[in-house]
């Protein structure tokens, strides 16, 4: 336990997530049940409203808590900025200046590493604050943790809309061909992995799954649909908008300009399944739609896990509970309990761990052909997207 | 009250829905009820299936009918045929040799025309048998009826990935600046006007909505985008895949060939959000990300309407209740009751009056400058997305 009070000041990065507010949230619980913690401040849009001085004081109902736990999106305001060297010596002094002790930063690796040199050069300054991690990401991509708050939710999405809009194709197909979504991860596949998470049947959505964890060929990719189609009439397909070909080009983007980090924003390109429906409609002549549901997949309110929320909500809590212990250059982790039921505890690991790193898909969640997932996957997957899942009926 | 019995056949036709299992459901139901039909037969495919004599007779249990009620989907499969002429005289011969008397098609206007032509052939031939049309389109636009079961369910999709996108791109708008979301609809723009339901606060998304009800100028729209952005710093657009400029030809179709029906299948092609994601990028140099969900607006299982699944179910079970009376020729429509809670009643039009006829958007459910809707929509259109809707917290 230390005994330093003073303020607390947290913020949201990146891209956002349903549940990323509940761990606002959960801050927000566990600091106003702290003698240490005088004020409550979030920054608005993350480090980039931080640098120019930009921190809201929060106040806030317990009732108002509550609706900011189901409100989808960084509630804050988000950024990615990508802080420069010598923003941190003026990070430092907005800090000091506000008395801040308690430092939070809701994000993933790329707010992790700014969160870990912000501890660091705080302590290399001498000035006392307990800095935390919380993590959140659709993409699943964290290491250390057994799976990081927001993906549980988006993956449910993911899963209902793709075996949802599986049975609209497998209706449509005497008029349709095939069908292609596009699901979010510029690197990792986890996301785009969990559209299979409902399938039960053959019938059932989807049967091809492409992963940027394995290289995208457009002969197998073709040669795929022809098989399915020939079986079944129809065919749909998940793949990433991170997928790429052998040059370790993007799938579709064209032309596009990096960003501050120096990744190629897919998402504002045309992306690869516009480009794919296009290429199999020329080679094939099959009819094909494309769905990409974008930003709706991170931030969709009526679908959520009940698991993700609550873990979202106590990963927040935890982070404000072991600051006031002492903890400090920490991320909180979920850690999976042996056993058939589902069951995680909470643990934390050093920043550092996590700054920058990025998880793929291991290769027992991946088939040898590289184009679907694995029952293992599932088992992983599964619980992760709460309770009273859809289930559909089929006339035989 | 009639007095023939006989077999009963029914249909799924068109795009599907969420809740168009929920009619066919009604219908099983209801003549599981009735003494005087003897099997019930489903169309595999519609009518298409029919003309290749694919009848499936349907035995299903109680449990099963509760699962198939929230299967989305059309569960015997669909079609996109244009019935030839000389088809019908196949298709009476068919059903004559099935012993149909009671004939069932859940569809749009198309499959209401086919419905219609059935009816008056076996009229014309003297053969016994009562044809009802069961009303069906998330596209809202069969005239007569208040509103179609189907869009309830999809406009509360629309409503709520929107108001829930619109958080995600306020939350990012120091990276991104303007979403543009692409909604089904070839020339009716209710969906897409739905797409606004939630809407409070003029930080909520949508800022712009534009409707193929209204011609759309790419000056207009530019125009429009420069203005909110300037005022908030990022603009929410939903808009009508079926938007067409002065010409009449569609945005961004390209060289699309139209289907049997004469339509131009704007979801077989990069569509309009694309497009104009290019040129907003080009002309005005913002940053632009489209979604377009596709199918998913017309499957998703876990965001239904309530009212909208129930209404759906009745229209099933009403068309067959008034088939046993003696009705036949008919579909079945909605009327909205004065008052201002909102109340529907079940009554019938003749298939002619329904059959190729689209109902478009009435000037005063749209702005007058073209690019919004208006409250006299909302009071239209709320009562129908269902209860239980999200509400968001925003920090003042």
């Amino acid at each position: 336990m230390n005994t330093i009070s003073g303020n607390l000041l947290v913020g949201q990065s990146g891209g956002p997530t349903p549940v990323i507010n509940a761990s606002l949230a959960g801050v927000i619980i566990a600091a106003q049940n702290s003698n240490q913690i005088k004020k409550i401040y979030g920054m608005e849009h993350g480090i980039e409203g931080l640098l120019v001085g930009n921190l809201k004081e929060i106040i806030i109902s317990e009732q108002e808590i509550e609706q900011l736990t189901v409100t989808p999106a960084s509630a804050l305001g988000s950024c990615r900025y990508k802080v420069k060297d010598e923003d941190y010596t003026n990070i430092l002094q907005i800090l000091k200046s506000n008395n801040i002790r308690y430092f939070f930063y809701i994000g993933g690796n790329d707010s992790m590493d700014t969160c870990n040199r912000i501890a660091k050069l705080a302590e290399s300054e001498g000035y006392e604050m307990y800095t935390m991690g919380i993590p959140k990401t659709i993409d699943n991509d964290l290491p250390i943790t057994d799976h990081c708050p927001g993906f549980g939710s988006a993956a449910r999405f993911t899963a209902v809309s793709t075996i949802s809009a599986g049975r609209d194709l497998e209706a449509m197909k005497t008029f349709d061909d095939v069908a292609i979504v596009e699901v979010m991860g510029r690197h990792a596949g986890w996301l785009t992995a969990s559209s299979a998470l409902l399938k039960n049947d053959f019938k059932d959505a989807p049967h091809l799954v492409y992963l940027p964890e394995r290289t995208f060929k457009i002969e197998s990719f073709l040669k795929d649909i022809k098989n399915i189609h020939q079986e079944l009439g129809y065919v749909f397909i998940s793949l990433c908008e991170g997928i790429r070909d052998e040059n370790n080009q993007f799938i579709g983007t064209g032309n596009i300009e990096k960003d501050s980090f120096g990744h190629v924003p897919v998402a504002l390109s045309d992306g690869p399944a516009a480009y794919l429906a296009k290429i199999v409609k020329q080679e094939i002549g099959l009819k094909v739609r494309y769905n990409r549901c974008g930003t709706v997949q991170r931030s969709f309110a009526e679908c959520t896990s009940n698991i993700d929320r609550e873990e979202a909500l106590i990963v927040g809590q935890k982070a404000v509970e072991l600051a006031i212990k002492g903890y400090s250059g920490k991320m909180i982790i979920l850690k999976r309990e042996e056993g058939k039921d589902y069951k995680c505890h909470f643990d934390v690991t050093p920043l550092e761990n996590v700054a920058n790193v990025e998880k793929l898909i291991p290769d027992q969640f991946i088939n040898s052909e590289g184009n679907y997932i694995t029952e293992a996957f599932k088992d992983y997957a599964l619980p992760l997207i709460g309770d009273s899942l859809p289930r559909f009926f089929r006339f035989k």
